[in-house]
């Protein structure tokens, strides 16, 4: 037994990404692929990397029948496509920020659009499954998570869960640059970004409220202020979120790093590491490394969380969401090393 | 008219740094430059980037007569080999740490050993030209400041000096691998550090006190909670700093950008500038980048500082004291354009 | 069925790869690893890469059982190692230089010391698989190639072995630098190397004579001419042979990528690619993508190859000489996209 | 006295490199700047690390009298905007492609248009001082020479001129990113660039010709059969050209040495160094570097030439040559260090 998955917009950095990694899945197999400049064209061909898909074409739309479908088409676009497969009744995970806030108000006020599709919005799920396993195995509609806010929740979600938490929280969180997606204009040349580090969206970028709105569900709803800035770093791939937590109550690190070990110990791809983790830790595969720290000389939390932003940030958690809502296993192709060096 | 300038340890990177400088100097040139592993090479051989200084020797110790030292040896060798030009009436710029702190004790609880000339302590003026241009001017031992502290004190004064500040102070630092020195071993590999992003010495690096002293400096001597985590990105040269500060009232970017123009407007060397800025702007010169936002949604202070950790983190900085120490033009030599891209 | 594999100094680059490769081979597990250094630890916690492996420990020696053993030591410590699982008949797989050259004289002359096991250099088989399948399959002992000279001879091997090169033979080489090795000395640090290309031991590297004799061995014994010049490029993985050889007659592009493809139809991991392949095409799985051009205005071959170093350039070829050795399907583990970007 | 310098397109990378090494020119000033794009806005907004410019406008054309007038447009459009300066007798340097080949046939067979000023093509000079110091000091308009082929001429010109080369000439360049110009399209951005090496138009490159004629002019203007293949590396400056040529007698490495030394004599800026050299020690200065070696075994010559392409290879150049054309010292404004680390 194989299921039938469906990628539409293979030919982004996340669509294609999902083909690297499902390509040794052992139940599910891709049978169609979209991508609309480059359709008629043989995946390998586009994308030399994927060489081992032999006369796979790239497709304009989804062709044949599919059991699931994941759309890595951009934000806003991606809702209408999504649409007609969830209407179906055909489970999709949404790559984009499409059904990630639960407020289409929202959605108009960051995006500068109105919501696309705002009568699917009370169907999605949001698809971290260290906070919602159950759902997601329930969901026919999985809103993947954006790559600073799953860092950023994972970095921060035991803590407040349990209350250590009063106080603004900042998340300042480093990026590569793959972030920015595919072919993406002069601003990320090489040459231009190379040898330099920058912030940019300063305390107005749309994973804000993401990530308020989670860590929010945490503790009744109530969002916290947070306070985020991402920044770009010249590597490819990985996010780095050191998040600032004020602590509500003293606690030593040790305390700490119990509390966070016992909210995942569960989860099969965040794990709590003892010394500072390095985003090259994480290339290629679906970990998060998450590092918190006790600064006791100011009742400060310091909590790191590092993951590959195209894997655990995007691809690879799309098909953790697959395998829950398909009933496999949770881990199922995703149990790799990394690629280091 | 021209100062002769003995430089001590020539053969790390800020020392290597004051060189390239220096060379087109105005007023000041090399006389004697030490480096004891390679001592008796010609320094363009050793350093082949600074082949214009043709038969320039490397010597073991400071030779012939001098108007100015500056010693780039490692934290605690520095003192040592200061004194002695001290004692003998010679203007001194100490580019590592050892006359930064203005407190012994505290020196030898960061550093983890005792003082090595704590009577010369009270003699050392703290070396960053926007905050005590006059005592520097003044002085004859200057401690240079740390390329971390610089960045951050840099980015946080005018708010701090204008009492927009109440609350804890959270400084998250990204720096280039030089920072780490010459011929560093294994951990700063190319292959190790490429391709990553790490956090180290979370909440405890010794750069903090640095920061914490100066800022409080400017509001009575209280020192405010200053919770300080650099990080390592995969570039050379170059150090951004995040700082993220509660406001004591609501107040506007504008306005507060307005406080900060007022704060450095004689200051050549540091500018407030409009957009998020890079480091890659700052590459080879001595200019510090300041960009301050409000997040008015959660009423934080976002204050941007880069530079080149190398220049204005170091041996443009030496420079600059050195100008102010012998009475020439601030900027002289150091009204350099920065390389780019 | 599962073969037991033992990997001797799993703590470098090429060892490590071994590990990261086989933790998906369908039909081999690992269940010995040393690394003096780090003999005690577990294998994840020295290299959180390498999590996966759970409670593996790092031992001094091989300890139980093994079918087949891959030794990733220095040059020169290796054929030490080696010998004793030659001796007890079990198949050995050396990664280092120790039997790569038939002639232990020459092994002397280029590595300035005896060969440490002539006696057992008759029983080696030279691992590349494109040209000596049969033999590897046969064989107890196979050397594995060198990275320089299995991208060399890969893009070279079906000119020569067609008879249509007359003349000289240049190969250029760049290489990322992670073929330097784990740990590396102060100049391969990231400051010293990003931002840099610089050649190495040009036309004096021991990987010079590999090339020679296995190209001669294509042609009657008799060796060509070949300048083999190395350079580091800064990127960690990767290496990419441009190689110019003059033709013995007219030929054009299109007949030769024919002569080429005729030539590798067989080989699953190398592939012959109508556009200049880039290193990146290749990170992380054992392809060797090979595009051969004619110069026609000089009467020039170009013949370009791209692999990963430590995958078809190290431990991807261990692994596929394994599955020869032991009856399995030649890509038994090994079919798996590249990850990009 | 100072010159007054127009540059035509600054917006380029090879214009702002002009802007950035002309400003502490000891006789030259740039008093007029154009780029349409940016027409209107002033220097320093439009590229930060020129903010010593202070209120300089970018202007749409030359605006007022110069002396002298650099075009950095790209090829083809650079002609027809030089040609006016050339007919009012103002001294013309055109960094771009327009002037170099003395045949406008060829200009046309390799650039695929037809010669857009052919009538000033006697006018011109090569613009590589090594070779033509004389010719440039009374011409009126200057070709300056591409990157690549000033790199590879520079590392091949003593031996060709002496007689020592007989057979066809490999080229083998790597160059940084930067040579692709500022913004260019998806293919260089830094995702697709990163961890990678590549090569393009393989024995196919425009620079080819202009390698060849050159050569060809040192003796009795036979051109040498050259294959040139240019690279891609990861790294924004810097050109790396390994030049392979057999010789035409046996000769030693000291001997070859000895004769660039002699050859390169009076030329302040290339050097014939010791042991190979390293893109990185020219980063930011006008320095060639040379090192030729013999390797013996097969009576070939290896010579490689580094430089950093937007200086020697460009702007730097350019400036050399417009203090050769002005009667200034040859070395006027470019005796610098390069930027190490």
């Amino acid at each position: 037994m194989s299921y039938r998955v469906g990628i539409i917009n293979v030919t982004g950095f996340a669509g294609m990404e999902a083909a690297r990694l499902l390509w040794k899945h052992p139940a599910a197999r891709i049978t169609s692929i979209t991508g609309r400049s480059l359709a008629g064209q043989r995946l390998g061909d586009a994308f030399p990397h994927l060489a081992v898909y032999g006369d796979m074409k790239i497709d304009a739309e989804i062709a044949g029948d599919v059991d699931i479908v994941m759309s890595a088409l951009p934000t806003a676009a991606s809702a209408e496509a999504c649409a007609p497969f969830v209407d179906a009744g055909i489970p999709v995970i949404d790559i984009a920020a499409d059904f990630r806030l639960t407020d289409p108000a929202e959605f108009e006020a960051w995006m500068g659009k109105p919501h696309p599709a705002p009568e699917l919005l009370p169907r999605a799920v949001y698809g971290l499954p260290e906070l919602k396993r159950d759902a997601i195995q329930a969901a026919k509609l999985v809103a993947n998570p954006g790559c600073y806010p799953a860092t950023s929740i994972l970095a921060l979600a035991p803590a407040v869960a349990a209350g250590l938490v009063d106080g603004p929280i900042v998340v300042d969180a480093k990026s590569g640059i793959s972030g920015a997606g595919r072919g993406s204009g002069g601003g990320f040349g090489y040459s231009e970004v190379n040898e330099d580090v920058s912030a940019y969206k300063i305390a107005n970028h749309n994973h804000q409220p993401e990530i308020a709105q989670e860590l929010g569900a945490l503790r009744d709803g109530v969002r916290p202020p947070v306070t985020f800035v991402p920044h770009l770093v010249p590597m490819t791939r990985g996010i780095h979120a050191t998040c600032y937590a004020p602590l509500a109550r003293p606690v030593s690190t040790a305390e700490v790093r119990e509390i966070y070990r016992d909210f995942y110990n569960d989860a099969p791809f965040t794990e709590v590491v003892a010394t500072p983790p390095h985003t090259k830790h994480t290339l290629g595969n679906n970990m998060c490394l998450v590092h918190p720290v006790v600064d006791e000389r100011n009742g400060m939390l310091v909590a790191v969380g590092v993951l590959d932003n195209l894997v655990k940030g995007a691809a690879g958690q799309a098909i953790e969401n697959m395998n829950l809502m398909l009933g496999l296993p949770q881990a199922a192709g995703l149990d790799l090393p990394a690629v280091y060096p």
